[in-house]
Parts: structure tokens; C-alpha cells; sequence
């Protein structure tokens, strides 16, 4: 199981290369709450979300010789921007296998930070095997997004970060999809303050992480339709599960309208941008403000890519949330 | 003349009471720019603007018995909020003076900060007569939006925080209505650096400031027909010309356009909003590479109070910008 001292060695590798982003606070938002509330923005954080901490761990424990022979990842989304950027930062050639419907800034983005993009007809083409299959003909190294120790550790280095700033909390609650973040928050949060509550927050229509936490087994679904991009895994990993078995109180399953609402919060009040599956948190907090009375609660703000045209869409109503 | 201990004295009232706010840095800017870029998060200060410091550090000053007759001021802007809150952490009274036009949402903001609120009709009433009468009735102390040293002591506490926390820079760029925080945050760099060269920044159709810089003379304009309504001063004010029209390199007038393009580099690559006022500095910036190549460049993003509503305007070309 992921273990602290992997989380400190992470920090040590992260220090002076990530963002050591700010705890943001809203006295609006604690007088709406009444709670003292500590926001952890990693929508300011290098290519803007908390996935390049685990991006970066993940190449830098590589050997010389393993960087050698590149490294490859398969995302549509901030973990292809992760990796690509760790591989630049770290001289290395970053293949990303992408699907054909990946949003064009992000294609964009993740070229743009000097990685080979891979192409896939999502209907017809295994991502897996194409991965595998450039793993076995280059012998380069395979990052996964979450289901991986080292990306596991870099996550955790957020929920340390926040400890450190802010002091003591009552609980903390975090973004989830595959569960590195979770995991990784998790085991710092637990480690330094043995009290603390943890919970996850994931979209309502893709909450197979809470089905199975209740279960105690792993529950796989159908890739869930919601808003929240970022967060359409299919089952939490099998190292993330374990930590989040063992350690995480509950998760809530946030509806896309109240992540919506959040991601409105956020801009006017707190003039920051989110993401939807960066929202979560805070909507799982407004939307439980009796469990966090009176507490001091720490959330995450896991990310920030979203281009003005979907924002616009999503605040409209021109992109259905439902 | 403000002196630089002025703004020291406002920096210890300031702790504890002011966020300090982070310094923001983007790798996609410096790439374009050539420079290195270090963005004064101003946008992220209570009540969403660098205001909030030259409101609280001028009611500070006051004494106990002249806070016990309340505040005044006249602002239809971040200034009306700033006094607003700035009094109610004091505890005391504050009535600001807005014009009958003013956004139902900063109306809303003042109100919720426990003011009161006197509304005036800016075409038939003259808004300074009806602040000096109730301070003559009330014993009420008027704070003024910027001509006035405390509030130019407040401001000038961003710049001194901000190179506290990056280091030296060769430049400073920082928006400019009424002059306060320029010249307050002028007086803490050339203090601290001597060699630094500061900036402001401003509307080009509202290029008062410019225009004065270059006559000698304090220059005074029209109500100046801008998207930038935290800059439609008429002529800037008495204190901050002093600083300025020794101190100040060059005033830039940034083309509204170009603001709006500063808008939106901040949200989709920076994941922070910013108001049309928030971001001249950064639009001169852009406009102005090759001035700033190969430079380590302070600017200010001094505010980001807009709703999405008027956000999404700018954006799409329905509010006209031209």
C-alpha cells in the first residue's frame, strides 16, 4: 500500500518544479457554510491541474536508461498533458495515445508540450493493446493515470501542501475519478493528522467509487454520461481502492447541476476558473453543509481546463446539464 | 510626498487582515513573451480587488473617536465595497454614496458588507456635495478613492509583497485609474529597487494619465467610454501625479480590444477571471514584447469583479468593444 514517506520522497522530487499553489479562502463562502473552508487551487497548477504532480513523479523515478527510451501514456485529458509536460521538463520523448474526438486544445496542448500524439478511433481501436504494443516495439515505460504508485505519491503532495499552510483539519474532501487523487490525499492527510475525515466527491452518474466503497469490492459501470470530463473512469484502480477501502469515510455522488453552480461560485465569487470535474468537491460541500458545521474543512479545486466556449455553454444552458 | 515607511506602517495593519496574495507565474506566457512574468494575484484579495488594501489601512488610521462617527465614500466600484468591508471589520458605520445606475451586484456586495447605501442621480445630482454634506452632518470621515495617503499606502503594499516573494525585477506594470495604486506601488518598488522602471497601465480612450505624464500637468478628460469601468476617472488625482510625474517611466494606453484579449488569456491559460480594469497591465504587457524581452516584468492583475453574465458579453461581441 502507498505508504507517507513515498508522498515526502514525492515533495522532495516536486520542490521548485510544480507550483506550490495557494490555500484560497472565501469569508462568503464560510458565512454561507458556517464553516472555515481552505481551498487547495490546483487549477493553478502547472498545465493546470494537480495531474502534473504525478505526471513528474512518474518520469523522474525512472532510471536514466528507462527516460532513454521515452515513456507513453493514453488519456484524452489532463493526464496526456501531465506526462507530456514531465517529459519535456525531463528531456524525454512523450507518446500520448489519444482517441480521434479528443478536444482540439487539448491535442493542441499536449503537442504543444512536445509529445508524439497517437490517434485511435475510439469505436474500433483498442487504447490498451496500441499502448502495449508501442510499450513492447520501443521499450518505453507505460505512465498510467491512476493506477500507479508513483502517480499515486505525486498526488498526495497536494493534501500535504494544504496541511502544511493551513494547519489542522476537521476533514478534507477531493475530486475523484480513478482514485490517485483520493489515494494519494488521503494517505498524507491520515498520516499527518490521524483524525481527520476523508471523503471523495465524484459526478452522481458516474459514482461506481461510492457503489464500491459500500460494496467493498471493485464495481465497474458503463462509461458514465455527465459533464464532468475528467472523472468518466469505469472502476477506481485496484492500488487506489485499497487506501480508499481502508481509510476514506464516504464519497459523494455530486449531480452535474450543483457542479455547475459551483463552477459559477467559483468564478464570481472566488474569480477563479474550473473545470467540472474540478468542482466536485466544493459542490459536495455545499451540498452537505449540516456534516461540516462548525468544521474546518479542507477541499481541492483539482483543475481549470475548460475553454471559454464550453464555459459559456455550460453557464447558458447551450450544453444541456441534467 | 508618500514615503516609503507609509507603506511599511500599512503592511503590519494589513497582516493578518489582507490575503497575501500569490504571485502567478505562466510557463506559456514567458515562452511567448520571451521574459519572465510575475502576475500580483489581486483578483484573488478579499472583495476581488487590490482596493480592499487602501480601504482597510484608512479606516485603521483614523482614531477611535472618529470611527465612532462612521465613514464615507462615493464610489460606484470596488472602492464603495472596499470601505464597505474595511468598516465592518472595524466595527463602524459605513454609508457609501451610488449613482442610481450602478450594477445591481455591487449595489448587493456593499449592501452585504453591512453599508448604507445612498443612491444619487448622476445626471442631476453632484455626488461630492452630497458626501461632504453628510460628512459636515454626521462628523462622518470621507475616504477618498485615491487621492489620499492612506489609500496609496494600502495599495502600495502589493508591490512591496511582491517582490518580497519573487526577488528583483527590471519592470513594473500596474493598472491605472485615479493613480492610487500606482503610485503607491511606485514608491514601495523604487524604494526597494532602485533601478526598476514602473509602468502604468490604462484604457486608450480614457489616456488622462498619459497625456499628463507627458504634459507635465495634471490633464483632465471627458467620462471616458471604456469597457474598463474601474478606470473612467477624468483626471488623476493630486498626491499620486507627485509620485507619478517623478517617479513613473511611461504610462502605456492599452486599446480595449486588447484588454479583452488579456481576459481571455487569463481564463483559458491562467485559470483566473479578471475584470476589464484587472487586466490592462497585462494587455500592455502583450502589446509591448519587445520592450520587456529577455526582462524579469512585475505586473499587477488588480481586480476581478465581473459577473459571468457581462463576462460572457465581452466574450462573445455583444457587449461592442472597439
Amino acid at each position: 500500500m502507498l505508504q507517507f514517506t513515498d508522498i515526502q520522497a514525492a515533495a522532495a522530487r516536486l520542490k521548485g518544479v510544480a507550483h506550490r499553489t495557494p490555500a484560497l479562502t472565501s469569508q462568503t463562502l464560510n458565512d454561507m457554510l458556517g464553516a472555515q473552508v481552505f481551498m487547495k487551487a490546483e487549477n493553478l497548477q502547472r498545465m493546470g491541474a494537480f495531474k502534473f504532480r504525478g505526471g513528474y513523479n512518474s518520469v523522474n523515478v525512472l532510471t536514466d536508461a528507462q527516460r532513454a527510451r521515452g515513456v507513453v501514456a493514453f488519456s484524452s485529458g489532463n493526464h496526456a498533458q501531465a506526462v507530456a509536460l514531465a517529459a519535456r521538463l525531463h528531456g524525454c520523448k512523450a507518446t500520448i495515445v489519444m482517441p480521434h474526438d479528443a478536444p482540439a486544445l487539448k491535442l493542441a496542448a499536449t503537442r504543444g508540450y512536445g509529445a508524439e500524439v497517437i490517434i485511435y478511433d475510439r469505436y474500433k481501436e483498442d487504447r490498451a493493446a496500441i499502448a502495449t504494443a508501442l510499450v513492447e516495439e520501443r521499450g518505453a515505460a507505460l505512465i498510467p493515470p491512476f493506477d500507479h504508485l508513483p502517480v499515486m505519491a505525486g498526488q498526495g503532495t497536494a493534501a500535504l501542501e494544504l496541511i502544511e499552510d493551513v494547519g489542522p483539519l476537521d476533514a478534507l474532501i477531493v475530486c475523484a475519478g480513478g482514485g490517485g487523487f483520493l489515494s494519494g490525499c488521503t494517505v498524507a492527510a491520515k498520516h499527518l493528522l490521524p483524525n481527520i475525515e476523508v471523503f471523495g466527491a465524484e459526478p452522481e452518474r458516474g459514482n461506481d467509487m461510492q457503489q464500491s466503497l459500500r460494496a467493498g469490492k471493485i464495481v465497474s459501470i458503463e462509461v458514465p454520461r455527465t459533464i464532468c470530463d475528467g472523472q468518466q473512469t469505469q472502476a477506481v484502480g485496484k492500488h487506489p481502492f485499497e487506501v480508499i477501502q481502508a481509510l476514506v469515510t464516504d464519497v459523494f455522488a455530486v449531480p452535474d447541476p450543483a457542479t455547475v453552480e459551483a463552477m459559477r461560485f467559483a468564478f464570481e465569487r472566488m474569480k477563479v476558473v474550473l473545470e467540472p470535474s474540478g468542482a466536485n468537491a466544493l459542490a459536495a460541500l455545499m451540498q452537505n453543509k449540516k456534516r461540516f458545521e462548525g468544521k474546518r474543512v479542507g477541499i481541492t479545486l483539482s483543475g481549470g481546463n475548460i475553454g471559454i466556449d464550453r464555459f459559456i455553454a455550460l453557464m447558458t444552458g447551450v450544453e444541456p446539464v441534467d
